[in-house]
C-alpha cells in the first residue's frame, strides 16, 4: 500500500473556536466552523479549509465509484451558461430571483446553473443520433448556484453549493424506469458507505417537472423538510407528497341546511368556542386570487392550509391571498362568514377531506352568520378535489391507516423521472428501430455532495463534538503529542510508521499547546480513532480511544501499529 | 491491484467527426472535438465529455500529489466572490471588462473569480495570527473565469477554465523565496510527469503586480507567447520580460546636428529610401498620450514599439494613441516630421538603444525636414529610459550576446513573488517573534489544468490524431475488435483480463462500425496503445500496435495480457 500522508497540526490552517460563531443557527453550522473545516466568505457562500477539504473529497470519491459502477459516465459541463436553452423550456422565467443572471462584455445574457438539464440535453442531442447509442447515463460532480433568498444553516444551504447531477437519457418508458432504479440502488449505496441515516420518501417534482420522483431523506433536526413515517408499515413520504384519497360518505340522514345567528365569530377559534363544538365541526373557506380571479379553498376548520401546495397546483399561475381591496371590491364575499353555499362568481375547490357526503357548519356569507348541516354535494358542489392541507403528526398513513409520525430532515439525494419535458421543449428525438424518429425520455438524479457533509455532521455529531463515520473522516487517525518533546518524537514517529502502512494520520505536535487543548480540539475534530503519547511514552505505552464510546486502551507502540494497520 | 473499469465504445459518448469543426483555428481544438474529448457550449465555454474528463482528470491527480509533496495544503474557496475585498485592492475597476460581475437579488455586488489573491489574504488574516502558524502554501483546483475579448482556440483560452492556484505566506523575504523555489520544483515535476515539453523564462508580473515571476512556456504554434530562447547559454525569456541594457557610447566625434530637407518622407520607409541609410540609422518617435499628456516614444526606425510594455510602463495610467485632433491642438508636433530636439512641453522616454552618444536621423519638427548627426544625451535629452521594443530574431541574449532564437509558446504555469501588495491592501499581519505585529509577504502560483491539457494535445499529436502520453491518456490501452462476433467477443475477454490486472481498458466493441473505420477511430482518440483482435483471432493471436511509431507485433492472447499488465 502506498505512503498516505501525515498531516502536522503544527502546519495545518485550520483554527478552532471555543465558541460557536454568533450567526450560526444549527449544529453542523456550529461545529464544522469551530473545527476548522469551513469558513464564510459571504452570505451563502463557503470556503473550504483542509480539514473539510478532505472530508467533502471523501464524500465526492464515494459518489464517484458508485456512479461509475452502475455504468454512468462522468462528464464535466460548464457553471456559466447561456441564456437560450432555459428560455426554450421556460425556466429562465420561472426561476424567478434564483437564479443568478449576469452579461458578458458583449450584453450576452447568462446564467450560473442551478441544474443542467438544458444543456445535458442538448449535448445528448448532438452526440447521439440512434435508439443504438442510447440509454446512457451522464453525471458531473460540480458547483450548482442559487440566489436563496435566506441563505442559512451554514453549508446546508448555500448559494454556491456541490452537487452530483446525473441524467439518464431513453427511447422507452421501460428504459427510464430501469435507469431510475440503477439511480436508486446507486443512491442507497453511496448513502450507506457515507455512514448516513436516510429514508427514501415519496416525494413532489417541485420546479423539475416530470412524473415519479423520490426523496433521500436524512433525519435531523436542521432540516428544512418534513417526512412522515408510517411506525407500522413501509410508508415514508415527503409530507409535500402525501395526499388524502377521496372518499365519500353517505349523507343523506342530514337534516336540511339551516342558518343560526352567530355575532362576533369571525374565526374558527371564536365559532367552535361560541357553538360548543371542535374546530373539525366547521369548515374553513380561504379567498386567495389565482392570475386575479378569486378562489375559495375549503378545509376542515381544524386544518392549516399548505399554501405551497396551493401554489403547486395553481402553478405557473400566481397565487395571492385576498385583501381587503378584494373585498371592498367584492361585496357578496363577507369576510369571517364566507361559505360554499350560494357563492357565485367564485371557483370553489376543496381538500378531500372535504368529500361528497360530508356535513358541515360553515359561513352563510351574510355577517353574523352561519349554516350548519351544510352537506358537500348536496348543499353545494365543490370543482375540483386538490389536497392542500399541512399534514399533522397523527394522520392516517395513506398506505395502512396508523397514524404518522412526523421527523424533519434534510434531502441529500432526489431521483425524478422528469419524462419527455425537457426533450420536447429542446426537440431531442433519435432514430428508432423503425427508422422514424423517436422522442427522449427522461430522468435527473441529484446528490447534495456539500449538504451530505453537513447531514453527516449533523448526524454524527455528539456534545464533545463532530464524529466522522471512518470512510469519510479527514484522517484514520489522531495521533496526539500530549507532552513535551519525548511525546512529540513518539507520537510523529508512530504517524510515519502508520502513514507508511496507507494509514491517514493526522498529529497533534503543536508545540506549546497543552494536552488539555489537544484533548479537546481531537475530540471537536472528530477523527474517529485518537492515539495520545502521554505520560507513559517513555516505557513504549500509548493509549487509543474511540472517537464515538470514548472506550481507552493502554497498548505498546508496535501493538497500537499493529492495530491500527489491521 | 483493484480491478480498473472497462470503457465500451458501444455505450461511450465520444461521437467522432471526420472533417474539422468550422470555427476550429488550432490543431488541439480541432482534434480534441473530433476525438469527443470537448463540445462548445457557448463561446469559450467548454463540456468535457467522458474521454475529455478522464484526461482532465489525470492532469488534476498530478498536479494534486506533487502539490501535496511540497506541503501545500488543499483547500476549495467559493468561485462566486464579493465585490468588497477585490475593491480594497482595486482589481474590482483594474481587472475592466475581463472580470465578470453579477448581482445577487438584493443588489450585493459578487464577481466571479479570475485568480484569489484577495480572499486567501483574506482568509490566512482569519486563521493565522502569528509567526508561528506561517509558512502555509494553500491551494485549489478551481474553476476560473475571465471574460476574453476574444475567446478563441477552444479549451486554450475559454472564459470558464480549470486552474490550479496556489498562495504562499510567509513572514520574511528569504520565506517567501523559499516557497517559491518549492513551487518551481513541483511544477518542474508535474510538467515532467506530464509529458510536456516546457522552458521555465523570466516574466513580467503582469496585472498581477509584484516582483520575481518566471513562466513555464510549452513550445507549440498554437501559443499566443512568444519566448526568446538562446542557443549558445540557458537564457530563456517572454519576449514581453527582455529588456536591453543601456550601453551608452561615446559620440564625441560626430559632427554637429545639421538639418536636412527631405520632402514627401513622412514614414521611415520614405525616408530611408529617399536618403539611402538604412531604417536602423533613423530615430522614430512615436507619440502616444498618457493619461491626456502627450508623451514621445523613441525607438531605432527599424523597431517595432510594443505597446504592451508601453502600457505595462505606465500602468495603472491609460495609454492612448494621439488623433488627428491632438496633432490639430498642437500646431508644434509635425506629423511625420517629429524629432526629439527642440521639442516642448512633451515627455521624451526612448528605448535604451537610444543610448546616450548615439547619432540618428531624426525629425526636425519642421514640415519636409529631418535633422542628421542628432545625438542622444548632446542635442537631446531623454526624460527616462524604458525597453519599449519589439523583440525581433537574432536581437542579442541579455546573457551571452548570441541572437537569439524566437518561439510561440502557451503559458502552461506561472509563479510569482507578490510580496506585500495583497497584504499591505487587506492588512495582513501577524505577530513576530518580538511581539510586534510583521506584514506578511506572499507568492501567487498558477497551472492551467484546462489549459495544460490543449498544450499537451498540442504537442502530442501527430497527422493521424491525438497521441497521450501515457499518464494523461484517457485509458492504458485501446482494445478493437475488428471484425464480427467473435473478434468482439476476444477483445471483451481479453478487456476483462487487462483491466482485472488494474490496466485501464477502452474497447472498440461497436457493432456494425467497419475495422477501417475502428482503426482511423483509434488513432484519432491517441491512446498510447492500441491491441486489435482481428483475423487471426480465430488463433488466438492478436496485433499490438505502439500509437505514436506505429510499430506493429502479433502476439498470442497470453503474451499480449502478459506485456500489457507487466
Amino acid at each position: 500500500m502506498a505512503n498516505a500522508p501525515v498531516q502536522r497540526m503544527s502546519q495545518l490552517l485550520a483554527k478552532t473556536l471555543r465558541d460557536d460563531p454568533a450567526d450560526a443557527e444549527v449544529l453542523s453550522h456550529k461545529l464544522l466552523v469551530r473545527a476548522g473545516y469551513v469558513r464564510r466568505t459571504a452570505a451563502g457562500i463557503w470556503s473550504w479549509l483542509p480539514l473539510g477539504k478532505k472530508v467533502l473529497a471523501n464524500v465526492e470519491r464515494i459518489v464517484r465509484e458508485e456512479m461509475d459502477a452502475v455504468g454512468a459516465q462522468e462528464v464535466l459541463l460548464p457553471a456559466i451558461l447561456p441564456r437560450e436553452p432555459y428560455e426554450a423550456t421556460g425556466r429562465w422565467e420561472e426561476y424567478g430571483p434564483e437564479l443568478f443572471r449576469l452579461q458578458d462584455r458583449r450584453g450576452g445574457d447568462y446564467l450560473l446553473g442551478p441544474t443542467h438539464e438544458e444543456i445535458f440535453t442538448l449535448l445528448v442531442k448532438d452526440q447521439a443520433s440512434s435508439y443504438k447509442d442510447l440509454p446512457v447515463i451522464l453525471y458531473q460532480i460540480q458547483n450548482k448556484y442559487r440566489d436563496e433568498a435566506r441563505p442559512r444553516a451554514g453549508i446546508l444551504r448555500g448559494r454556491e453549493f456541490l452537487m452530483k447531477d446525473s441524467y439518464s437519457f431513453d427511447t422507452e418508458d421501460e428504459g427510464l424506469a430501469k435507469s431510475y432504479a440503477l439511480h436508486r440502488e446507486a443512491y442507497q449505496k453511496i448513502f450507506a458507505r457515507l455512514g448516513l441515516d436516510y429514508r427514501i420518501c415519496a416525494a413532489t417534482a417541485g420546479a423539475m417537472g416530470g412524473s415519479k420522483s423520490e426523496e433521500f431523506l436524512a433525519p435531523a433536526e436542521a432540516g428544512e423538510d418534513t417526512f412522515a413515517d408510517c411506525p407500522n408499515c413501509d410508508f415514508a413520504a415527503n409530507t409535500e407528497a402525501i395526499t388524502y384519497e377521496l372518499k365519500p360518505v353517505d349523507g343523506s340522514d342530514v337534516p336540511a341546511a339551516e342558518d343560526i345567528p352567530t355575532p362576533d365569530t369571525p374565526t374558527i377559534e371564536t365559532l367552535a368556542a361560541s357553538l360548543g363544538v371542535p374546530a373539525s365541526a366547521t369548515l374553513k373557506n380561504l379567498l386567495v386570487k389565482v392570475d386575479g380571479e378569486i378562489v375559495a379553498v375549503g378545509v376542515p376548520g381544524d386544518r392549516e392550509v399548505d399554501m405551497d401546495k396551493v401554489e403547486a397546483h395553481f402553478a405557473p399561475a400566481a397565487v395571492e391571498l385576498v385583501t381587503e381591496t378584494d373585498f371592498a371590491a367584492r361585496p357578496d364575499l363577507v369576510r369571517g362568514y364566507v361559505g360554499p353555499r350560494g357563492l357565485e362568481k367564485v371557483t370553489y375547490i376543496a381538500d378531500p377531506r372535504v368529500a361528497p357526503g360530508t356535513a358541515w357548519i360553515t359561513g352563510a356569507n351574510k355577517a353574523g352568520t352561519h349554516t350548519k348541516n351544510v352537506v358537500a354535494g348536496r348543499d353545494f358542489e365543490v370543482g375540483e378535489y386538490v389536497d392542500v392541507v399541512v399534514v399533522q403528526e397523527g394522520d392516517p398513513c395513506p398506505k395502512c391507516g396508523t397514524g404518522l409520525v412526523l421527523d424533519r430532515a434534510i434531502e441529500i439525494g432526489h431521483i425524478f423521472q422528469l419524462g419527455r419535458k425537457y426533450a420536447d421543449a429542446l426537440k431531442l428525438d433519435v432514430l428508432g428501430q423503425n427508422g422514424k424518429p423517436v422522442r427522449v425520455t427522461m430522468g435527473s438524479y441529484g446528490i447534495g455532495v456539500s449538504r451530505a457533509v453537513a447531514a453527516l455532521a449533523e448526524q454524527s455529531a455528539d456534545d464533545k463534538g463532530l464524529c466522522w463515520p471512518a470512510e469519510v473522516a479527514p484522517a484514520d487517525v489522531h495521533v496526539v503529542a500530549a507532552g513535551k518533546a519525548l511525546q512529540t518524537e513518539l507520537a510523529l514517529d508512530i504517524s510515519q510508521k502508520l502513514a507508511a502502512a496507507g494509514v491517514r494520520v493526522l498529529v497533534d505536535d503543536r508545540p506549546g499547546v497543552s494536552p488539555g487543548v489537544k484533548f479537546t480540539d481531537s475530540e471537536l475534530i472528530g477523527v474517529p480513532q485518537i492515539l495520545v503519547a502521554g505520560r507513559r511514552a517513555a516505557d513504549g505505552v500509548v493509549e487509543l480511544k474511540d472517537r464515538r464510546t470514548g472506550e481507552r486502551e493502554e497498548l505498546t507502540v508496535e501493538e497500537a501499529v499493529a492495530r491500527l494497520t489491521a
